[in-house]
């Protein structure tokens, strides 16, 4: 019989040289708020999202890209030169299509380039839920789900997606992670009404101060944006 | 009004850089069974437990000091040259009483040497918790609980040890830490049976293929040895 591919949750960027990410799917998750941009953003028409860590750079290549945007934070605001921020809900489609995001955040974006040694890589976020556990279902390959945290500190939004992962897909691998499991209970909580849930939480009460109730009541719609989205060639493209 | 002391968790020792501890007390978890055989060895009559980070060393020690008995396994299992193991079902009264013990093991006295910038440091497990728990709530300092984790990886076990700490007096403290919240939540789903939960860990299935579920039952007593341990001059005392 053939063994089933091993599914790990990975709580920190500062754990994951824990990981041996080289033969794994890695899913970044940054729920609250970069991951569920993306989806959104994609969902609504981008043409593509290109990462980027530091603000400078994202300035300075959004000078050079025709029908580009700069978009991100840092702390949770708009980053100052930036034109937009890091809200699902800014990027409707009749503003976002055929367009580039140029995207640099705290915590998501960083995580990313943190992982360039995967087989794979693809973001995860509630509003896509769906897309990345169908895809994740049939690949028959490891899965490392990465959290970004907040400023490598745990955080409860994200690792409640991977339980939300695990809740779905678990039975097609074989785990043994107490990560994952702790996150899966932690979802079994949760899950009868998750935007209550979380708003007992660190990033919940941190972005409340800036008005960003709804922004992340709606980064718990689930499957609302249902697109899978990989890292390829330095992009963020729907697939 | 005088503003409540915090609480935090760190669920890792790859994650202890994140927190200040200068003016915390620290409490070591190793619940797996470092600070689980601390507890009882102490409770039952040890004169003091020297941690010591490497197996060489603590047989060096042992060597020197009359009337001392070298302990300690790596990857669970005794380790070498050493005289006895990390079980807290080994320091019987009769034994243990009045000899010190020298103690080496993998994660929890690595932990221990890693928190020496704390104010205060102090040992925790469930076998202990009252004591605990008692002395945090009494001293109106901030806290860190700090989980051994396995070879830096998130458990289960250390994190609902947090958890039952938080339960307990979470009320007589600020908190604003997911890593606190998310341990409470894990406790409150395992507090009715911790023993049965706990057999789903990392931990108790690679403690199990040595035959040691017995003493992973032991360790979820709670207050079997419920004397308060604390590192002062590179000892744990009763205190």
């Amino acid at each position: 019989m053939k063994s089933l591919p091993k599914i790990e949750t990975c709580f920190s960027p500062s754990l994951l040289h824990l990981y041996d990410m080289k033969n794994s799917i890695v899913v970044i998750i940054d729920v609250f708020r970069a991951t569920s941009t993306i989806a959104a953003a994609l969902h609504n028409g981008a043409k593509a999202i290109i990462p980027i860590d530091s603000v400078d750079a994202c300035i300075a290549l959004g000078t050079q890209l025709p029908n580009s945007i700069t978009a991100g934070e840092r702390d949770g605001k708009v980053a100052p030169g930036l034109q937009y921020g890091n809200s699902p809900l800014e990027y409707s489609p009749d503003f976002i299509k055929d367009k580039t995001l140029l995207l640099t955040t705290t915590n998501g974006t960083r995580l990313l380039h943190m992982c360039n040694d995967a087989s794979e890589i693809i973001t995860g976020s509630f509003l896509n839920l769906g897309a990345v556990c169908d895809y994740l279902q049939h690949q028959q390959k490891d899965v490392l789900l990465a959290c970004a945290s907040w400023k490598d500190r745990y955080n409860l939004e994200d690792s409640l997606f991977a339980g939300a992962v695990y809740d779905s897909i678990g039975s097609h691998f074989e785990m043994n992670c107490d990560s994952t499991r702790a996150a899966n209970q932690l979802y079994q909580s949760a899950k009868a009404d998750l935007f209550h849930f979380i708003q007992d939480s660190s990033h919940f009460l941190r972005l409340s101060k800036f008005g960003l109730q709804y922004d992340m009541e709606y980064c718990c719609k689930i499957n609302a944006h249902n697109v899978l989205v990989k890292y390829e060639n330095e992009q963020l493209v729907v697939k």
